[in-house]
């Protein structure tokens, strides 16, 4: 599909498996990094295998960008150790997109897990940098960045919320990256069109995001098997088709992409274990844009200066 | 509704705006914290307050319990000052059920926002009382517990869960408390059958629940929007009337009822500023029912032997 759209590929790993593919383009790697492998030692370790392979391709310039569906933490890690980071970047994070319906961007919350515990300047750097990405991906001119805390007043939160909340409120920072900061925000503002980026901290951006997760597959999950639970529901499903087709759409994951890590020097796009073609196809062809538009030079600019 | 079961209910508030209601007892309060007022200074100056006259009911014996449905903050704050803590208990904590699709009873998640730091010791406290809550309110004999984090495995989460995770693995509390610790688990576990009682501070606790009310709200919005679509759909809807029915009930939070602010030395029970009818009578039965079983005096017994 990628192909198709005029992208050119390269793949890693094992060239008798990729030969069947297509013509591509194909770096070697004898080596495969399993899904539940510790990240850190196989990646050390693992030195032919794709991932780190792939991030090195990226380092050499013989790839734009890089797009995975493997290991997440073997992914980070092999992109971290191999591009390196950007100078100024303390710690790059996870920046997931998360639907917001009926708007035609979604909101970016960073960090959704690489960084367990951070500090109240990594959190500023993770605004700077989730602002850069939403506006050279979606092109939100001055994206609205928000701080998730348990409670929307200034003063709510942990003391690691309160400091950052002083930090952010700061006009330097907001002017250099042409970003607003909008305050705190809830957990029931992930979805909502309050602001473009959610800024947190990985430990909880990660229970947020799972959390949000789950209740979507339950509750989609009980919805498909009521459509399904007699044949006058499925004489129902059928009327309906045409008015929950856009939903399913608006509401797969799929339709946004994949996340990227932010703050490596160069694009690392990390899709789900699970990803379907149609999510790759997305994470390829999003990975050849902020390539295009230089995504990461502008991340240079802005957070070098500092 | 609570008087057509048999319990007998106290009324706290202004006389003249209570008399219309029935034939209930009244307790005399001059004054009302507002939804928005700050907790704290509200509780200590407006003492002639239904808050605070309801608290001081349950501390006199005049009432067995107290179910509010206004400011939480303020009715955390008058049960804790008034009623005061149970010995040993080092701060209290607010019990969230969350609805398990399919299963007799819902999940407990505590704090859900009452102590926004906590100390590891007091998440084994939080584990110590769900799980006598959800024996006592629910009758499952052996509670599982799971600590929320970043991850299932054990080495996984923030400094305060790993070391939480240390304390909850003893087998001193499990056996006092007749529960079982269950290891982590991950925000997409809030509404699945993996445990039954769900342990984390008052901050992450808070961002889970309002993510989960907040994926809730919008997907249930959209759907309910798309089944009135078009006449179309409309049809359909109908159609599917019955199979929707038992999922609407399912997953309404009103089924499983209020908030309990447990570890105060009585019975609190904390519903939704926006509580229906429904609501609010659930939440009296249950008020009922653990003033009936006497789960204080459980909670006394296993926390004061500390």
């Amino acid at each position: 599909m990628a192909a198709e759209r005029g992208i050119p590929v390269v793949l890693v790993g094992r060239p008798e498996q990729l030969s069947g593919v297509g013509d591509f383009e194909v770096v070697s790697a004898s080596q495969v990094i399993a899904m539940g492998a510790e990240a850190a030692s196989s990646v050390r370790k693992m030195k032919d295998s794709s991932l780190v392979r792939a991030a090195e391709a990226v380092r050499d310039g013989r790839a734009s960008a890089m797009v995975s569906a493997g290991n997440t933490g073997a992914a980070m890690t092999a992109s971290l150790l191999r591009m390196g980071r950007i100078r100024g970047v303390s710690r790059p994070a996870i920046a997931t997109p998360i639907i917001v319906p009926g708007r035609a961007w979604p909101n970016v919350m960073l960090d959704a897990g690489a960084n367990t515990e951070c500090s109240a300047e990594w959190l500023v750097q993770f605004a700077q940098m989730g602002a850069v990405y939403c506006r050279d991906r979606w092109g939100v001119q001055e994206p609205r960045v928000g701080l998730l805390s348990n409670g929307e007043e200034a003063g709510k939160g942990s003391p690691l919320v309160k400091e950052a909340f002083e930090r952010l409120e700061d006009r330097a920072w907001q002017t250099r990256t042409g970003a607003v900061f909008a305050g705190n925000v809830e957990g029931r503002d992930l979805l909502a069109d309050q602001v473009d980026v959610i800024v947190t901290d990985g430990f909880t951006g990660n229970v947020a995001l799972k959390t949000a997760e789950g209740v979507a597959k339950q509750l989609i999950g009980a919805l498909v098997e009521a459509l399904d639970s007699s044949e006058e529901a499925q004489r129902g499903a059928k009327l309906l088709a045409p008015a929950l087709a856009p939903l399913y759409d608006e509401f797969n994951p799929d339709s946004v992409g994949g996340a990227i890590l932010l703050g490596v020097d160069g694009v690392s796009i990390i899709s789900h274990g699970a990803s379907s073609p149609r999510a790759l196809a997305n994470a390829i062809q999003v990975a050849y844009e902020l390539a295009e538009r230089n995504t990461v030079g502008s991340l240079r600019r802005i957070l070098c200066s500092d």
